[in-house]
């Protein structure tokens, strides 16, 4: 399958003659064949009119056609076989088992959406029965049920590849909900981002499905991506990276003449609480399970445990040196660019540096760009006080708090910013005295573990993969499982409408034969 | 009932000695007693820090709890009798049957509010269970469930004084979904307030809820409400007014360190569409129903007929000479304040000298506060180029415009920005050839209608009243009916949970028998 280096406008593909860029391969730092065109600002534009013309559409098609749609692409994906593994491992340095498992992931998450909304419950179908002869007034007849936005765009991840990037995550839910996708690649992983546009592609043109229901953009910096947030079209955005790169997202977003959401999956550091009982009866064993989390994917998950306060009272000593002896015989992995390589080191140095840390252990440095994992740490006190220790250090790096027990645990949690995760390590009766603690935590996370790490998320309907801010942009929002697809949607009313204008799902007779609440019973 | 002209700052009463405002009776002019003071900072700032504190044990009542406090809300409400329906009046100028209209619709908002929490399955309770023998990893069990989101500020409304104010919907729906409630009083019926907030704080000590579960803010400008809107501890947003303001508190929202939601319901002229067989069958009846939507509350609802598409194909003579008649003969009705009626008047009169419109029919001014029903008229063209005619004019005033068929009915609504409502008046042909018109108009609008019009809102299960932006800042949300709840909520996910830790409504056996998804199945 020969990359051809140019994005996806519609049915289209992009233009040569612009500014170019290559993908660089982490491990060696040698650059990638072919070069890539950035989209000129006339494609983005395309790209976007196109988009907003194939809505309404992409929009009526039934659940079951959007579905099969959906179901296309994981199959093309699949397809890719072995040059889409060689590909993502050579730009990302992630090794073979990881790519071809988050393969599984992509491919198992389209088929999740395809497969709900096939079903069509989802749509929260709602009837009101009209009553002519109600007093004082009669009652008209009301139904109404969710529809998607519109036109989204969908920011590729740099550390998921697949599940969050060109047919991830964003994609399979705004494609589910409806809306049409105008994916920026990030440009890390360019031939990945290519290889996946294509099966998209063809999936687009297998299933019948309109023009411009998905374009794939290429663009070396931050101007493609901004110019389709800021295009009057666009109704809603997906993103998963960086702090900055988030909020500045957001502001664009929140200063248009027409604001949009703007889902963006930004920082969180994840703590873990220890508490005493399960320190002295398991420490080394809760070391062990904690190195395995901290170091998956070369400690480059967003639910990753950047930190870890434990009960100062228990015997910590079997947790540390478990700790200390694994992190020390380490293996340095390869990280998936430069760029995020150099601000690990840097955010760990400064880490290191500061006057109330000190380093508990750490790997020896393999040079390039792998990250030398190490554990460091703090006081309680030192760590209330000082904001700067707060920040995500995005690699494997963990902090250690020492805590006065579980009252001071819950002063650090609820000061904290919003997590993705918050973990407790306990025994049956640490956790009946750790209620408070528990409480605070549900205010400040979307998820919370017990007696386990956040890594190795599970994608199914319970799961919620979000946080207060800055966890996510906009913390009412799941960005995995089936709920992620109420990112992209609004709720439409039709009163007292014919039978016949009605859309399947709200007609008298349920031809669909989907769950509805109907007189306010469910159905 | 004495009034006090003191803000609630939990249980406790404003201080005295600071500026002060009165309402005004706008039929007569008359200042009102007694003196409102308004709240210092530092009692706004209190206010806030007692709804954070209230937060946690509030949102941990079961739905029953809070069911039975929102319940003795209504009925302290209902226990205010004349003494609130005379306030009312005197501050509003609307009439008796409105207002006892508008006390029965609060109070039965309250109580759709309480039944839903009561019954449970709102909550989106889901559960997929652990499966420890799968391969290549185990599954986790994962429990979710929507909690609300924080405290939240309410803006009373000037023109629903009590469906829309201290305990009107936004107020029933954040206290349903667990958020501690502050009101920014609308300084136009400031006793009204007090008096609901006498029934809210009545019930709170009723009922056992927290102190700080409610507060009521009383402030002659800005400054009371942007503080709080800028409160770290505030979580969320509701506002229902002008554009300009609605948009202010989006601005300065977004521009918090952490950003927060607003729902703001700020314009909508809520286009009707004449269709040529209904115009040729009924045109006088239509102009009679249109009038009467018209003139409703003096124009001042949300869902106001201000923009009026017909087919100039159709013979339009019956239509207009009723509309003509009723409007020349209209009486002029008392608005809310001198200011919205100096609004209605000047954005009237702005219409009227526009070169492309012409006044059709016009009542007998009344002076003092009273508004001067009229129709105006333009042309598609004209409409169409000059933006200047999509400005809502919040009052008894509707702008006609002669359309060539349905193709240019479905350009204009095409092109407009988002509205509540859409309404279209035709016969079964004429909606069996309209079908583009109502595509254009379903991703335009909240609510579409059929043969009917928006004034006159049915609060239930499937009402949606919400739109695209302006017609709401979030038109992912709907601020009436009991959908309204999921502006105050975020999921929260369990992993691996014990059992006695869970909420309630997760527990395997289902203790409240509440309505749940497990393993990807309706329960």
């Amino acid at each position: 399958m020969e990359l051809a280096g140019l994005s996806f406008i519609g049915s289209q593909r992009g233009q040569t003659g612009s500014k170019v860029f290559h993908a660089i391969n982490p491990a060696t730092g040698a650059e990638l064949e072919p070069a890539f065109q950035c989209a000129s600002a006339a494609e983005v534009n395309t790209a976007a009119e196109l988009a907003a013309a194939a809505f309404p559409a992409f929009c009526a098609k039934t659940g079951k056609e959007r579905g099969a749609f959906i179901r296309a692409i994981a199959a093309e994906i699949e397809a890719l076989g072995q040059t889409l593994t060689d590909r993502v491992m050579a730009e990302t340095a992630l090794p073979e088992p990881r790519v071809k498992g988050e393969t599984a992931r992509t491919c198992g998450q389209l088929r999740l959406f395809a497969g709900l909304i096939e079903e069509g419950s989802w749509l929260d179908a709602r009837i009101d029965h009209a009553d002519p002869e109600r007093q004082p007034l009669p009652k008209p007849d009301l139904r109404s049920l969710l529809c998607g936005i519109g036109p989204v765009v969908v920011f590729g991840a740099s550390n998921f590849p697949l599940a969050y990037s060109v047919a991830g995550g964003d994609t399979a839910s705004a494609l589910a909900a409806g809306c049409p996708v105008i994916v920026k690649a990030h440009s890390a992983h360019p031939g990945t981002s290519e290889l996946i546009g294509g099966a998209v592609s063809r999936a687009v043109k297998a299933t019948g499905m309109p023009e411009g229901v998905f374009s794939l953009i290429f663009g070396a910096g931050r101007e493609a991506g901004m110019a389709l947030v800021k295009h009057p079209v666009v109704c809603g955005v997906g993103f998963t990276g960086s702090r900055k790169g988030g909020r500045a997202l957001m502001d664009a977003a929140a200063a248009r003449p027409v604001p949009i959401p703007v889902y963006a999956e930004m920082s969180s550091i994840n703590p873990v609480c220890l508490l005493a009982g399960a320190l002295n009866e398991r420490g080394a064993a809760i070391a062990a399970a904690l190195h395995t989390s901290m170091l998956m994917g070369v400690g480059q998950f967003c639910t990753n445990p950047g930190l870890v306060l434990f009960d100062s009272s228990a015997n910590a000593a079997p947790f540390r040196e478990q700790l200390v002896k694994l992190t020390s015989a380490a293996a340095c992995g390869t990280m998936l660019t430069a760029g995020i390589c150099q601000a690990y080191q840097s955010g760990r140095e400064k880490l290191v540096a500061h006057p109330a840390v000190k380093e508990v252990a750490t790997a020896t440095a393999a040079g390039g760009n792998t990250a030398t994992p190490a554990v460091l740490e703090t006081s309680a006190e030192a760590f209330i006080m000082n904001h700067e220790l707060w920040d995500e250090v995005f690699g494997p790096c963990t902090l250690l708090v020492s805590c006065n027990g579980v009252a001071e645990m819950t002063l650090i949690i609820q000061s904290m910013e919003g997590q993705l995760t918050t973990a407790f390590h306990g025994t049956e009766a640490d956790f009946a005295a750790a209620r408070s603690l528990f409480a605070a935590a549900k205010n400040r996370a979307g998820r919370l573990i017990f007696n386990g790490y956040g890594t190795g998320l599970e994608v199914c309907p319970a799961i919620v993969h979000g946080g207060p801010y800055p966890a996510t942009s906009d913390g009412r929002s799941t960005s995995v499982g089936t709920g992620a697809i109420m990112r992209w949607v609004r709720s439409v009313c039709w009163q007292d409408a014919p039978d016949a204008l009605l859309p399947e799902e709200l007609k008298e007779a349920n031809p669909l034969g989907i769950g509805r609440l109907v007189d306010g019973k469910r159905c």
